[in-house]
């Protein structure tokens, strides 16, 4: 039996007050299989919250790919080995022919930082735009474009956020292009004041299923229109695939239904399923630009070790066809979201994109008032019914759900059944 | 037989031309164990620049323990877990009792960007003070703080760079408590410069042995003066422990023998003896005020995995008595690499902290005038013999050699005998 208590005790005294802990009662993990994980206690819960273990948790090709290498070598990457160029050539593979260079780092936020500098050193500018309602992580430089979490010293004079793409709150008569037009205008506007303000205008980061936002229903045509901006500006579009790549969506990338390919993208969290390791992916231009202004060298980016797990999981998820398997059970959660709520008025609106879900709670369906209490019961009483997930968005009134990709359609059932439950005793 | 030529060129395709790599005959490297390397045609070489696999390269108890958490869990650290806990409580015991605070990271640039947000925090102040002849890390924030490379957009108003305390450059008539004051006064003259210019002072950022800057003999007492004169001020003072640390000095930390215990320090590089992890450790109000100002959360930071390996790394470190063996073997080196200075003009100054050692080559003993050519010759040669090493400081002339901290003395007579060969023929 886990003493919860002293455990929570020993990170306040050792790591400090305020490091976030998910649900009332904190879980104590020991075990995660595939979708399952296990707490000391001997409870098992479905995994309906981490993208990272995207392959399923401790999946077996991954831990012996990561146990074989670490077995032989791993040094940084200022010597010459071939799994870092193994991993770059069948990585670059998986995107547009205009996206033909990668620099490896180790956290998303890592990327996203580079990211900018490429931007940075592409147009000369500094003037940034990101939505007002996000997260890019958690440097100096990348908290400034973080609405949910001001940064210490305030913003810069170079950022501007704008209104993220919410069809469902826009105003009823409203959709598709108009739609579209109104928020991709905020952008053309953001631009306009940065220069008005003598700020020369660097570029655009947004994930392009905005799912820190709550994974909207983006108005059609949206990116395409607010990019056209972004470019006629001489700006850069930095696709934030940090949350929305490796088939989360049902596609390889988020950006492949938008419309637009980006000029840079940054990965993250579930490419070494776990394992630290990111990456920057960006027309060969950009990259080698900045690589000309600025030496850029991460000790542990592109290692044998976290190439070799990268490459892993690569072949899971092409061998077990989870970038098909994720649209396709993804579209049969979504089917059963969209059933429950028309039992439970509470929901008000279901959106998805391949397994990733946003289930916005309402106390009025016609006033659309946030239900951000009911979203934080729910997903507390999810968790003792063995059932792991979280929310997200705005109004902190969305539930989050985005599996692993081995999701099946049984585990989709229990998900669904679980939550049916848990709606009607709400 | 490796086609190092074709690997070059498929580096240049997929990571874009710019990626630092080291001699001019590129080393394809396939095996690592203890203090040796293996490369794909079957050459073996003595590591005497890795200081990431502190503990040997591919250690097993390091592999298991990596191999065995992997294979049961690995998540971020919003669940509970008891190894980030235990590693914690272990790694703060290590330091003096002041520093009880840790925040886990995935790399030292991350550990010191936070670090730098800590102090801006705790002082109100953005006034920063580093060297003019160092490196701490690759992110934007972190960028500002590295004399080596100028950033891109160039380095703010809130930074001063002052000269590193080169003893082996002072005026002949100048040493101990008198050169202090001279490297000592810079930092009052930098913080007075920061104050007149209105901008309040944080801190002061330095590798508490100036690794990056050549590795001098610190006059006495400097350290104590130049961080009076920050405190006086209101700054903290951050050690940089990310290459000096982990036993690497012959005491666990570097700064240690610096008669000062900074406000905050960082680490990384042999944290997981290659494995991605990094960390800030600080007096508990500084991170606990940043806390209250600002959520950090890393998604990799301080997962099972991660702090699994770290606890390995410190169990081997104390299990094999390699902070000991790190004074004992490094004396031991330096001796001969003194004795290699009676023999060779080349050889204007020899230092040493434990296993780090920095060999100053000059044209000329009296006028000191830097011998850079030299110095690439050398290392190159030396990767033609079987032992690889690097270069470093202001003018690229000093080697610089920090094996493995399972060095022996045998690894050691093979070093100096090569070093000798070399310096006769060069």
């Amino acid at each position: 039996m886990t003493n919860v208590q002293e455990m929570i005790e020993r990170r306040e005294r050792l790591l400090g007050p305020g490091n976030p802990l998910f649900y009332e009662d904190p879980v104590h993990l020991v075990k995660g299989e595939g979708v399952w994980l296990h707490d000391a206690d001997g409870n098992r819960y479905l995994d309906c919250y981490n993208n990272v273990p995207c392959v399923g948790h401790c999946h077996p090709r991954v831990v012996a790919a990561l146990c074989d290498q670490a077995s032989k070598l791993n040094t940084h990457t200022r010597y010459l080995h071939e799994n870092i160029l193994d991993y770059a050539e069948r990585l670059l593979g998986k995107f547009d022919e205009s996206l033909d260079r990668v620099a490896l780092a180790c956290t998303g936020s890592e990327a996203n930082d580079l990211a900018l500098r490429i931007a940075r050193v592409a147009t000369g500018g500094d003037g940034f735009i990101c939505t007002n309602a996000t997260y890019h992580g958690n440097t100096t430089a990348v908290a400034q474009l973080s609405s949910i979490f001001e940064p210490i010293g305030g913003y810069g004079e170079n950022i501007r956020m704008v209104p993220w793409p919410d069809a469902y709150r826009a105003p009823e008569n409203l959709g598709g292009e108009a739609l579209a037009d109104i928020y991709a205008d905020e952008v053309r506007t953001a631009i306009e004041s940065l220069t008005a303000n003598g700020i020369k205008f660097a570029g655009m980061i947004a994930c392009p299923i905005f799912a820190n936002e709550g994974l909207p229903n983006v108005p059609d045509a949206y990116m395409e229109k607010a990019i056209a901006y972004v470019r006629d500006a001489g700006g850069v579009y930095i696709a934030d695939e940090v949350q929305s790549g490796f088939g989360r969506t049902g596609d390889w990338w988020g950006h492949q239904q938008s419309g637009v390919v980006p000029d840079i993208v940054t990965l993250g969290k579930p490419m070494g399923a776990g394992h630290p390791i990111s990456g920057v992916v960006a027309r060969g231009e950009l990259l080698d630009d900045y690589r000309r202004h600025e030496m850029y060298f991460n000790t542990f980016g592109g290692n044998p070790v976290s190439c070799a797990v990268a490459m892993a999981v690569l072949n899971v998820i092409d061998d077990e066809g989870l970038v098909a398997k994720a649209a396709e059970v993804g579209e049969y959660v979504l089917q059963g979201f969209t059933e429950l709520q028309e039992q439970h008025e509470l929901i008000g609106d279901v959106r998805g994109r391949g397994l990733f879900f946003g289930i916005e709670l309402v106390n009025d369906r016609k006033s659309k008032e946030p239900a951000t209490e009911n979203a934080k019961t729910i997903v507390n009483a999810m968790r003792h019914k063995g059932v792991l997930m979280s929310k997200i968005g705005e109004h902190d009134n969305v539930l989050k759900l985005r599996p692993p990709l081995c999701f099946s359609r049984e585990n989709a059932d229990f998900l669904i059944k679980t939550l049916d439950d848990v709606l009607v005793a709400a």
